[in-house]
C-alpha cells in the first residue's frame, strides 16, 4: 500500500518506533478512523467495538459513551458542558478528586454558586449535609463513586434518588474512575446522568478515558472541529489508547468477576495484617470499601520516607493521589477529620484483580519491618 | 517489584496486551510520571526530554511547550484560553482547519466579534483583507501556517509584524500541524504568541499533540485537576503518546533535513507528472507549498469514486481533511474560488519525508490510469 493520505498522517520509519508496530507502519490499526475507505472503516469499527464493550458493562447505549483523553478531561467536560451560566448551581463533596474539585473551585471563584458537602469520618459524603446543599437551582451535582484516597463507596443510587426529589432537572454526574471494572454497574438503573472513567485504572495506556452522558441530557461539546465522537469531542481518535482500553478492560473485568472472592480475601488479609501493627489504623470503614484501595494511618512515621524505603525493597506504594502528590497535606483525609500528624503518616496501597496473595504477604512484611525500623527498632 | 500504587493504575495482565509491552507490565515506562519515587521520576524525565527536543526544534523555551491530546485540543485551548470575554475580538482566515474554524463560529454564534479574512486563489490568506479585519480590540488572531488542504504557506512572520502595528496586545496563534518537522521554524523570532502541533503528522501515535505559549502571554489553563503540565493542562500524561512523539519527531526531522532536495524533487515530480494529465490542475501555487500536500482538481471525475478505485489498486489517497470527510463540499477550496463541480473532483495527496520516488511513480501511474478509466477510456 502506497500511503498518500491524511495530510501527512504517516507511518513512521522503523527507526522511529518499531516497538509501536501495531499502530504504525501500514498495520491494520494505522489508518485514520475518519478515512472513508476500507482501512479507515476497519479502525472505526474497532473503536466502536470497544465503545460497545464499555457501554455493555455500564448497561448504557453505546452512543452515550464518548472517548476522552482521560478522566480529568471527562470531569472537566461535565463542568464546562453542564454549567451553562450562573443560574446553574453546583454541588460537589469534599471528597472529590482534584479534577472535579478544581473546576468547581474555579467556578466558585468566578462567582458561581458552588457548594461543597461534608464527608463523614468514613470518607463517604455526609447525606444530611449533601441534601441540605441542594435546591431547585442546582444544575450540576458531581460525586465520586469510589474514593481514590480511601476506597470508600458512595451509595449513588440512594443519593440520586433523594436528590431527584429536590432538583429533578440537575445533571447528576459521578466520577467512576475507581469503580469501573471493580463494582457491578448499571448506570441506566442508577439514576445517574453522566459518569467519568479512565483507561489506565484498568490497565490501558495512560491518556485514554471516557464520559457517559445519558441520552437526552443536554451537555455542550467539549472540543469542536472535525466532528468526531458524534460531534461531542472533536479530534483524531486516540486509536492506540482506545484499543488498549478495550483489551485491558476485557481482561480486567473478567479477572475481577472470576476471582471475586479471592480479591475480597486479599483485601481482608491486608486490612487484618496491617491494622494489627501497633499504631496503624485504616482510614475509613473497610466494610464499605470497593476493595482495591487501602489507606493506612501510621503513627510516628513520615509516609514520604516510608514510601522510599519500600520502593528500595521492591514495593511501590502511594501516599495520596499521585497527581496531587506535590501539594502538602491531604484535602480528603482532612475532610474526614484527620489531623496533620496523622496525614503525614498516611500510606495508600492500591490493588488490582491480578494482585497475588503471595505478593501481598511480602509487601505486608516489608511494610511492617520498615515501620519498625523507622520507629527505631533494629531488625534481624 | 510489587506495585500497590496509584489508586489502581496497574500493569495489565499479559492477555490484555502483551503487544503494548513497552508501556505495560513493570517496564521502565509504566510508572505514573507524578509518582515521587525513582520509577515515576524516570518517566517524568523522559517526558521532559521530548519536551526539550520539540522546544529546541521550535527555538522556544521548554517550559513554554505543553502536551495536549492533539492539535484539535491545542486549537480549542487557544480559543477558550485567550478569549476571556466579548471585548476580545477574534480574527481567523477562511482557510482554517475545522478545529479553529468551528470554535470561532461557536463564539460568533454566542455574540462575540469574530471576523473571517478571505483567501486568495492560491490558498493563502488575503493580506489586505486580513489587515482590514484587525483593530485595537482584536484579542486573538489564529491563522494556519501550512494549509492542510492545499499545502499553501502563510508568511506568518510578515503577517504578525503587520498585525502588531494594529493590535499589539492580541494573541497571535498559528496552527502549525502541517509545518512541524517540514519547514524550518524559529517561533521566538516569528512574532507568534502560540503555536499548535500534532504528533501523528510526524509519525507518532494518534492522540498526542501540543501547544506552545510564549512566556508572559496570558492564557487560561485548559483542564484543571492534579496540576500536570505546570498546572496548565491537568490529567495523567499520555506517556506512550509523548514517547512515541519524541522518537517519531527525531526520525522525521532528521530525514526531512538530510533529504531536503530529494523531497523537493518528489513533490516537483508529482506536480509535473499529474498536472500534465488532461483536465487536471493543482489547487494553489506549487511554488508556495510546503511540499508535502498536493491537491489535484480533476475534471470529469468524482474523487470519491477515484479514491476507492485507487485504494483497491493499493494507493491510499484523500479528498479533503479526513476529519471533515463526512461533510459535503470543501469550505477551503470554495474560499479559494473553486466551484462545486471542481471540488467534486478534488483529490488530495500527502507525502512524507520517507516517501520513495518509486512509490510516487507507481501512484501517479495508477492515478492517471484510473482517471482515464473513469472518463470512459479502456486501458490495456
Amino acid at each position: 500500500m502506497i500511503y498518500l493520505d491524511n495530510a501527512g498522517t504517516m507511518p513512521p520509519p522503523k527507526e522511529a518506533g518499531s516497538e509501536f508496530k501495531e499502530f504504525n507502519g501500514l498495520s491494520d490499526n494505522f489508518f485514520n478512523p475518519s478515512a472513508t475507505y476500507r482501512g479507515g472503516i476497519l479502525v472505526k469499527n474497532r473503536i466502536d467495538a470497544v465503545r460497545n464493550d464499555l457501554a455493555g458493562a455500564l448497561r448504557v447505549p453505546a452512543e452515550a459513551v464518548f472517548f476522552t483523553s482521560g478522566a480529568t478531561e471527562a470531569n472537566n467536560w461535565i463542568f464546562s458542558g453542564a454549567v451553562k451560566n450562573k443560574k446553574y448551581g453546583v454541588v460537589i463533596s469534599a471528597g472529590e478528586h482534584a479534577s472535579v474539585y478544581e473546576p468547581a473551585m474555579y467556578l466558585k471563584n468566578a462567582g458561581f454558586d458552588v457548594r461543597v458537602a461534608a464527608l463523614t469520618g468514613q470518607g463517604t459524603v455526609d447525606r444530611a449535609d449533601f441534601l441540605s446543599k441542594l435546591d431547585e437551582n442546582t444544575g450540576l451535582i458531581s460525586l465520586i463513586h469510589v474514593s481514590n484516597e480511601t476506597g470508600a463507596v458512595n451509595d449513588l443510587a440512594a443519593l440520586s434518588g433523594l436528590a431527584r426529589a429536590i432538583c429533578p432537572k440537575a445533571v447528576f454526574h459521578a466520577d467512576g474512575v475507581q469503580a469501573l471494572g471493580k463494582l457491578p454497574l448499571d448506570l441506566s438503573a442508577s439514576g445517574l446522568d453522566a459518569y467519568s472513567f479512565s483507561g489506565h485504572k484498568v490497565g490501558a495506556f495512560k491518556g485514554i478515558g471516557g464520559l457517559y452522558v445519558k441520552p437526552g441530557v443536554s451537555i455542550r461539546p467539549f472540543m469542536l472541529g472535525g466532528g468526531q465522537e458524534s460531534g461531542m469531542r472533536s479530534g483524531t481518535e486516540n486509536v492506540p489508547g482506545i484499543l488498549s482500553f478495550g483489551r485491558a478492560f476485557a481482561a480486567f473485568s473478567r479477572q475481577a468477576a472470576e476471582n471475586a472472592s479471592e480479591i475480597r480475601g486479599n483485601f481482608a488479609y491486608l486490612v487484618d495484617r496491617l491494622s494489627a501493627i501497633e499504631g496503624v489504623s485504616v482510614a475509613g470503614d473497610p466494610a464499605n470499601n470497593a476493595g482495591y484501595i487501602l489507606t493506612l494511618l501510621i503513627a510516628g512515621v513520615r509516609a514520604e520516607v516510608l514510601q522510599t524505603l519500600l520502593y528500595d525493597k521492591g514495593v511501590a506504594v502511594g501516599r495520596g493521589a499521585a497527581c496531587s502528590s506535590k501539594k502538602p497535606g491531604n484535602r480528603i483525609l482532612e475532610a474526614m477529620g484527620h489531623g496533620k500528624k496523622e496525614i503525614e503518616g498516611a500510606l495508600r496501597l492500591s490493588l488490582s484483580p491480578f494482585t497475588k496473595r503471595e505478593a501481598l504477604k511480602r509487601a505486608a512484611t516489608a511494610i511492617e519491618e520498615s515501620i519498625l525500623t523507622m520507629r527505631g527498632y533494629r531488625i534481624g
